[in-house]
């Protein structure tokens, strides 16, 4: 039943240890205790959502009405964004046959441990009281704290069923630390507009994670082919990950933009776009088929693309038929990455792309900066009147004279210094990965749920995906009797 | 390994190309380089999501608060009616056991495309500025659109699995036309109140898409009996469908409804009346099984009766208990649909009902347009005053001598306006639909996402569901080499 | 093909009629009728959501926006909770292999029954107007309403598949009548601070599960155990319960706090609490499997811990690092539970507890009511201010000579009014329940949708589950002759 022949090869393979049970219990207790130490120093209710605070704000700028409280103004957006991080994100990993639960649940994992870090790191950089050292947090940090998981949620994507989870907290550690800078030196020093997040989160997510995949490159993950790929319900799992993300993303380019038209333009804009993507990408994915069939691959990532691509230009006045065709570029670009590009990287470039986040994420990102650079610069007085101009770009302060022209020059090098961040750091953050004390899987073990989670038989017998899994495996007994033991949850 | 019986029958057949690698790109590009062109020509921005008109209007209106943008009444509803529209009417129809792709992924396709459609018809319709000749959109904008692709929708679930996605976008291109002429008669010209939809949505869609399955009738459509049911996991993913409905339907319903009391009594009404709905559903479902049995089919859909029944009446003072009531009948009728109705519809009318919208949507839709007229024509001045029976009928300008008993009469009237134009415009859309060039599959090849879809291996060897698939379809081998070669995605 | 020595074992079994053709439709008739009956008698529109008192009450008060209806204070946030316990709750009890419609559909049941049910109860008790004798009802009705249900949607986990749906909707509405009287005494007479339920939902509903589970101990249950485990995707569609869950309790707890900081502060302690019992339930859940595998079981259900624990506290001022403290300790706390305390609980208590309700619920939800007592006797006017902690714990009226060390103690007191309501209440519910009159299933019968549902087929032949299935209880053929044939829906 089955031949030895794919075993030989692993025969001189160096065996994996990939049993966590020291590592990971003492990863999430050491972090998330050091959380609560520094929560306890540093973290503070803002002034909207502290009881004193908030009765004396009331009291000192003559605020008639509870609902001038931040809270209403952001916590439906906040929430459809908190469903995007958790069940978008989460269930659109869930494709594969044998490794949904390592892409919900691990999405999970580090979603949780990287938003509190996210609140540390975002409140040092943006909300720190310098008289007082505390960081005051409010329904907006809680946003931004979700935005900053987004960006190593993403590099999960590039990674998803070759690494540990403990290696998964190391990528979100540094992913929320290097975000939090690149983030400080895109938005306060450049001073440019990224209320969605094409630069900041998706393009620097993407490129961090196509960048640790590329120095963990696995020669020999071809000998896990046969779990890389779906099964008929794993993939309409993944739809409802797509569908979330699709429909909450008007709320995720709006969460944070200007109160009032601002917020109302940002999910006009992005609801347009993200219309125009479907159709253009049901169109390239159709047309590369020799029957016109359907690829959900496409259908359930490239429809996306025209939402990351206007996180930037969302919130300035790009006209409605303006949100309409950078949907249906980036829907076109990025179906093609899929079907060109994605093979390419593996090929000839060494990184392997588990959910070709660099066409859903790298890619549009950077076109996403870059569109919202020429907007930008093409702002006039005639359409946003001097008052919306200053509004929407901040024009204040030290940056009052500040021209548009200017203001997509720097919205342009804003990009740059996202991939820059994301290069240099990805590398760094791959080459820590690669000690080999992390308990990542083997090459021929790889998109397994077997080997972090208990997995249930599916029925009366052993199911034939994992008996010939475990005779793939045989191999590493001699580290661990129980690895390969199916055990009823 | 099984017989040529079947496939014998199918010899006669004319064979059927279900190639639509021309015909689907063409349809998608055309279309949305058309939207491209007339959204450049037409859409704005509404004062309210325009950056310049929006502070102009603050100014003007000496309004203090960008909390009273329109965005802050009506987002958290559009966000709701979004995922009804996605995720609700999507995996409502994932519940056949091989087409979950197509009935998630084709909602998905023609939901994109309606919606674009959808702004252009009901904004020359009801947004056009006669001087300026452009339509403003906000977020009552957004809602308006993906309730008229709703109409579209429930049609598809008439002719789930039984047609192209080419087809489906000719529906949609048709239903969105026919919907928003339809409801400027009925909601300008005749003056009815419909904010739920009863009539312009549910009524007129369930019929459009009745009428135009009786015109694509399948006589041997039991060919592809086999695929006409479901499995177990596909009927829990309806329920995904199913529950995302029931639950946001108070927002579909209280979405563009008055401000203020309003909206907060129309959800109140619709939550009532779809908690009535469950009880009797479920109570006539075990009653008709000879050991009280429940059938999956009547809870995943006659649940959903009450909301559907409430569309029109649900912002009139029609009293909880009213609500109540009316949840009570309308799940029992649409239960008794699914027993009777349908296989009747199906044996003696010739219509093919896969999703049985006739119970769901047409029926539940038409009473509850009587219903609106009945609870209007008993509205009184002692229950609304006189400053309220004004702002919920809009009694103004040529309307402000209209009489509650006039008013319905007119929403009467409504209810058969809506039916016309289904009857009429689905007869022509199937006309046009029967033409050989729209890439639909044979008798034998529906309910099965093969055609449409690369589908994946579901195991080690070939799954034997499309075995037995692949041996019916072998005489189609002519037409195409690579349509049943099962391909991993 | 399997032998008959389980079969023998059931030999002597009285046999168990699970045929509820006529008690489960007249149960649903009988109480919907009641409803219909009692909503016409007592519930009307509250004052924000009739339009005459509307109109009135913004002449009256001088409102000038219709923003400042409650509606937009508290619909985005009951509609969280309505995903919670209609896609929450239903979905997190999916698990089970073959009782997924049990759980998502009898969950849908008996809360559309309780709903209504809970509706009056409180109404009677909360919002009774003395001189008209009628019940005011609106947005934060319905959240109540929806509150009350989730106490018998818990105590459902703990009887999850042994129950028949007559005896859920027993359940409920003693559930539902016992929460009402619980509720007032501990809200209104002990004047206790619980928001977000951790006593008068969590506690309560968990123990009252319990002790009925105690009362109905089943000795012979382990003839069902081949269903009461899970399959691969019956686990990824309960982590859809779970991230819903998850991510909505910040919006369960904050939902009925009060305007402007109150909910945003309880949003924000609640999301933090959550984000903190991942990582201990993640790093127990490893650190107790000899390979360090994660269990499913684990994380669907203890990640949610802190968010039942921070039901009471979440509104005051415990800060940002109490709340990371309280979910760090109850993710602990349930995880231990699950691997050491259900075992226990069954083998020596005869509690059987299907979703392991003791250490989700019942256990952190008394932790949480005297977290809340502890936080509450702590607070200071140095904190809160004065009129903060008027405005936080009601001090007024009756009592508004009462201090925070009072406080504390009737908020511990409320703990025991809800433990012994519980568990006298699920005694006598237990009892009833007891009666031979109520459908439930056989010893081993259990677990499984047959028995209530029409089941699809899986595969072309009768799939090895219900095979054996079948085999397993033919001596109840004498009683029913349909009950085994499979049928397609």
């Amino acid at each position: 039943m089955g031949n030895c022949a794919d075993c030989l090869r692993g025969f001189f393979c160096p065996p994996k240890n990939t049993n966590i049970r020291i590592s990971l219990p003492a990863v999430c207790f050491v972090w998330q205790i050091a959380m609560i130490v520094l929560f306890g120093v540093f973290i503070r209710y803002d002034a909207e959502s502290d009881i004193r605070l908030w009765l004396q704000l009331k009291h000192t700028n003559n605020i008639t009405s509870d609902i001038e409280n931040d809270f209403y103004f952001r916590y439906p957006s906040f929430q459809d964004v908190h469903v995007m991080i958790f069940v978008g994100f989460g269930f659109l990993m869930t494709f594969l046959k044998r490794y949904s639960f390592g892409g919900v649940g691990f999405n999970f994992l580090i979603g949780a441990f990287g938003l509190q870090w996210a609140l540390l790191m975002q409140g040092w950089f943006h909300a720190l009281d310098p008289t007082t050292g505390k960081i005051s947090i409010g329904v907006e940090g809680l946003i931004n704290a979700d935005f900053c998981v987004a960006a190593s949620l993403i590099a999960y994507g590039a990674l998803l069923g070759k690494v540990s989870p403990v290696q998964l907290m190391v990528v979100t550690l540094f992913g929320v630390t290097l975000f939090a800078v690149e983030e400080y030196i895109i938005l306060n020093l450049l001073h440019c507009r990224d209320a969605g997040g094409s630069m900041v989160i998706h393009c620097f997510g993407g490129y961090y994670g196509l960048t640790i995949s590329w120095i963990l490159y696995r020669p020999k993950l071809h000998q896990s082919k046969r779990l890389n790929g779906s099964v008929y319900h794993s993939d309409v799992f993944a739809m409802i990950g797509t569908l979330f993300l699709w429909m909450f993303w008007p709320s995720f380019n709006s969460a944070i933009t200007d109160h009032g038209s601002g917020q109302h333009r940002t999910a006009i804009n992005t609801y347009i776009a993200l219309a125009s993507s479907v159709l253009t990408t049901v169109a390239i994915s159709s047309a590369s088929e020799k029957r016109g069939k359907l690829d959900m691959v496409h259908i359930q990532n490239a429809t996306l693309a025209g939402g990351v691509a206007m996180g930037t230009a969302a919130e300035f006045m790009i006209t409605p038929y303006g949100a309409l065709i950078v949907g249906f570029c980036t829907g076109i670009i990025s179906t093609f990455g899929y079907l060109f590009v994605s093979p390419f990287m593996e090929k000839y470039l060494k990184i392997q792309d588990t959910c070709g986040v660099h066409n859903l994420h790298a890619l549009p990102g950077m076109l996403g900066g870059f569109i919202g650079a020429i907007v930008a610069a093409a702002a006039t007085e005639e359409v946003y009147s001097r008052e919306g101009l200053i509004e929407t770009f901040d024009f204040e302060g030290e940056f009052a004279d500040r021209t548009v022209g200017t203001q997509g020059g720097f919205q342009a090098a804003g990009v740059c210094v996202a991939i820059a961040f994301a290069v240099v750091g990805g590398a760094v953050v791959g080459l820590i990965l690669r000690l080999p004390i992390w308990g990542d899987p083997a090459d021929d073990n790889c998109f397994d749920d077997e080997v972090y989670w208990e997995v249930p038989e599916d029925e009366e017998g052993i199911p034939p995906v994992l008996e010939y899994n475990n005779h793939m495996t045989h191999k590493h007994q001699d580290i661990s009797e129980s690895n390969f033991s199916v055990e009823q949850s």
